[in-house]
């Protein structure tokens, strides 16, 4: 068995959430007769501050509905050069949306409120109408870092009084809000519509939930039918979903502590840079250029040793903690990435 | 409770299934690290007789991922005028694959191969390349009326011929098979690709499967992904699926009896229009007009009654069996038509 | 010389056309500065009975800014099966706006009011919306038949109660009117949007107009920047637009007496049929089958004669007249059909 | 009158290519038988150094078939942040191809080749696929500066490393070869497929060419067509753009001195920031921070003295000389400019 560091999507459903499955009632979702997904979307909804939420099979559907009910083709969307919609969905939103990406540069995950100001489209023939801005917190990209309410407010601020919807990408919003120590509605005031993941930290098996107005939600399950979101007897995965959100948010806490022991462990090895500032949830993203190894031989070596981890770029590693992995496993972890920086350095 | 008839879409996971649910080895197929989804994709694969198959969330997540993988902006497809595709998924491979649909009307479900060698398109500036032919079988709006492989095979040596490949609905497939007699392999050996539902009369809760070439997989897989149907612990939704696959095929023969129990009965009543001919597995329509009452009106009365059924078009009932039912439900299901409609003539 | 029956596109412009292009008043029209182009909008939006006019460079472009302007990815358009911007706009609408065709049937090119309304699709999870009925008038493949206007008032009414908007397809709307003897408003006042050609029978060497609200104009002109049609000193090709659409309606009277003259020519040829109800304007569509060639060996044996025409289908050939053609050259053409027909006769 | 220091778009044709009009040979070029078209083809082919060329009624036409040519829906496409394809062609790309930006911050236009290599994707199932490099010489935005022809090999060689295609949007290529005193084919050497403009410094009233191999022509016709830039008698405009590619190279010289001319003048009004070195060609932009005036204040100031140019951002104007102007004409704006600065510090 590895020691597995490569995401928190790799979370196996507890037993608790197995006999939850077994005991769902269910129903035909489609015809809306399902109960146990309408009360998640139910306390989805009332926990995230908003009128109305839907179940969708992933964090990346979530984010495609969005865009698909908020923006049209030819148009445009102002979103972080670094973020998931723009790096890590295929492309999804220009392929089925239509819609251009216009990317800035953030800092920590954060874009300057000013920066997406300039970045609105004044209306002239040559351009595309701004439609949409997408916000991550937490910033996978940057480190797990948590973009503060007050930028988001800012932003929204500069959004509404342009007359443009917001959406955020919260495929890891309540380990931001554990951090933060504050609930996850503070952040979600700011935004029009939100999507957020059971599937990742919070540890069930599949699926993520996207709120906003009734009006939204009624025009996203349109475009979920579409995407072929559209289940049937889905009370079964709505089950462990339900126990995700209001039984493992607050553990969080621990997973975030096992990523400062982590980090603080490999900072000390010779050769391993990292900002140890990024380190506010449960990804530990490090430089490895002065190990002499390359990312794929770094993850090779390492293997060997029993942890696997995720390529993050040129000389980038990821690492990020989860709630099967206990304090233990992180300080063995530690241990593992010295040895082979260790070997690394003898050979070379 | 009511005998509910609507669909074979509403059957819930028995505890068989429940029961593999709780037990299912599982990992984050993202990463191809799921054992009983990637049994499940092998077992469907050597039952349609093809390369490889994988699993999505519904049978338009299916049809749609086939669609994407195989035609490109600007191309067309043929198509039957009453198919699903065309009619039920909510135009999505034209907002998706901005693919053109060229529809021909069948006989019970089946196109005139003639009428699709005729709507290949020729090479002409004005014209888009024909880069798709889809059919259903069973056809849902025909009635669930088996395409007979002869016809399949005429159609795909056109196909063939012409260098255009061929995707089978087989949403109700397993329907076709049993009705027929003879195995699925026996259909999916004229088409490059399929697409099976295990939630319907196959009485899982979830899922669908596309099979093909390796070739078509690994780029379907791509467009899976955008669509967010990249899932991760599907083991727990997989594992019912293989029951539904493995258990659930050769009682659908009982579906298919109870359906012309159905027919026969209410064949009989004064008012009711139906064409026997057609009623060849679980699905009966009939026509309405007689007996004085619109849709809406019929199927109001019925579920007072206790009865439910889908409206399907002007005049039309649709009724379909599945494992939920039983003859009892059935004989009763006719006797409630019969006071229905002799009510309304009372009235009338 | 070749007899060119092939289309009225082949026109050639004038002397005054090309005068009027030498002496055009011109400015750079992205910045909506030429004056010959503004005129030529306005005129047309006054003879079109519409608040404003737009010059775009073809019929497709026309017709395909009408689609962008009304309807979005994943709604559906109502148009006839045979209807030029199904066949013969290489599914452009399907790649850029992401509209499903849903085709009917026509009769002489005109669509049954009632398969219109029935087409139209109810609010359903399943359904497209429907967001546009395209007429087309005079049809082309149905033999620049003339669409009653009262076909066109019933199915406005039908669209009006619906609140779905009507666009008409009218690249040879003026040869409807001429041969209907009614004002062009006349048939304009039942839709929305129209789409008339000034370079088929109306002679200018390029371009088209779309007219329609002032709304719909300017969502219509930000769609044309996009497809590449936004133009600078256009005044050059609007100034002979303006006398085609002046000066050279009424004479198309003319070309409709002479495409008379040549159906019935043709119409005593043995081995060639041809439905004379259908010949109402400018072309004539005829029927091979009896003379033993194939459409390729018809052409090439006419060619041989002197004359080209255009391949229509199987076995079906189209005769187009136009302002270059003289009595004198349809009368010859007749007679180098009877030598086509009479040599493949002989040799048959 | 005002001297025009908007665009070079605004140039009227000569009485030269008036008459060209006038004379020109035509033909039905849907059908290919333009024979000006068809010159103008050849000629551009072999000026570019590429087999084959197409006639396109813009520069956006001519960059959209480009890339709907080359990329398909869910891909990526590389190109510079304030490049001309990402700002001003209204998001078509991304409407009708599907193909998701992917923006790197260049230096006087110049993107930095191992940039270009980052930004590639590996294959990854979350991954677009890179299927395009556009490139953009001389580039507007940076103040019309010229692209050298070493950057242009440098991204080329990893482009083909990497079996990308690059295209180049030459739109004012012309200028950059007369600046660079080098063939244009020096440039396109390094590209697969280009786009040139008529209409802009060389003065032909409409019209584009975009050249590449005979099999990327063959597929750029077709979407041609779909984006209705499928003409009919073009060789009308066809003639002056042979006169512009053929007599009003050379003259571009003189435009590129006026620039001089002008920057170096209005360098020396104080409250003006300009960048002497980014005036390469025709272009010259300058800040005007330092006047106290806002872009808008001062294009207001400056149409009163007589003299009109274009926003360019906050703080930001732009100038372009062109054909119409004279040295005087040129010499006038800079007096009227610092009218316009003196009077706004007199007032401030």
């Amino acid at each position: 068995m590895f020691i597995d560091l490569r995401s928190d999507t790799v979370t196996k459903p507890s037993d608790k959430m197995r006999q939850a499955m077994f005991d769902a009632a269910v129903g035909d979702d489609v015809y809306g007769e399902d109960p146990t997904v309408r009360e998640l979307e139910e306390r989805a909804a009332a926990i995230l501050g908003k009128e109305a939420a839907l179940f969708v099979t992933s964090g990346t559907q979530g984010n495609q509905v969005a865009i698909l009910a908020q923006a049209r083709a030819g148009e445009e969307m102002i979103l972080e050069a670094s973020s998931h919609i723009f790096l890590y969905e295929a492309a999804a939103h220009a392929a089925f949306a239509g819609v251009q990406t216009h990317t800035i540069h953030g800092r920590k995950g954060a874009m300057d409120p000013e920066a997406v100001r300039q970045a609105i489209r004044t209306k002239n023939i040559h351009h595309p109408r701004t439609s949409l801005i997408c916000l991550e917190n937490t910033h996978n990209k940057a480190g797990g870092t948590v973009v503060p309410v007050e930028n988001m407010k800012a932003i929204y601020e500069i959004a509404q009084a342009h007359q443009v919807p917001v959406h955020l990408d919260g495929a890891r919003l309540f380990n931001a809000a554990v951090a933060a120590g504050r609930p996850v509605a503070d952040f979600t005031r700011y935004v029009d519509t939100v999507q957020v993941c059971l599937s990742k930290g919070l540890g069930a098996p599949i699926g993520s939930l996207v709120a906003g107005s009734h009006e939204f939600i009624e025009v996203a399950r349109h475009w979920r039918k579409r995407l072929g979101g559209g289940l049937r007897q889905v009370g079964v995965i709505a089950a462990p979903g339900l126990l995700a959100l209001t039984e493992n948010v607050e553990r969080l806490a621990e997973d975030h502590a096992h990523a400062k022991i982590l980090a603080q462990g490999i900072a000390e090895i010779k050769g391993i840079e990292i900002d140890l500032d990024t380190v506010e949830t449960n990804i530990v993203i490090f430089d490895i250029k002065g190990t002499g190894l390359d990312e794929e031989q770094f993850l090779a070596a390492l293997k060997e040793e029993g942890v696997i981890a995720t390529d993050f770029g040129p000389c980038l590693i990821r690492f990020v903690t989860h709630m099967m992995l206990s304090e233990a496993d992180v300080r063995a972890a530690i241990e593992k990435v010295a040895n082979v920086v260790r070997r690394a350095q003898g050979v070379a």
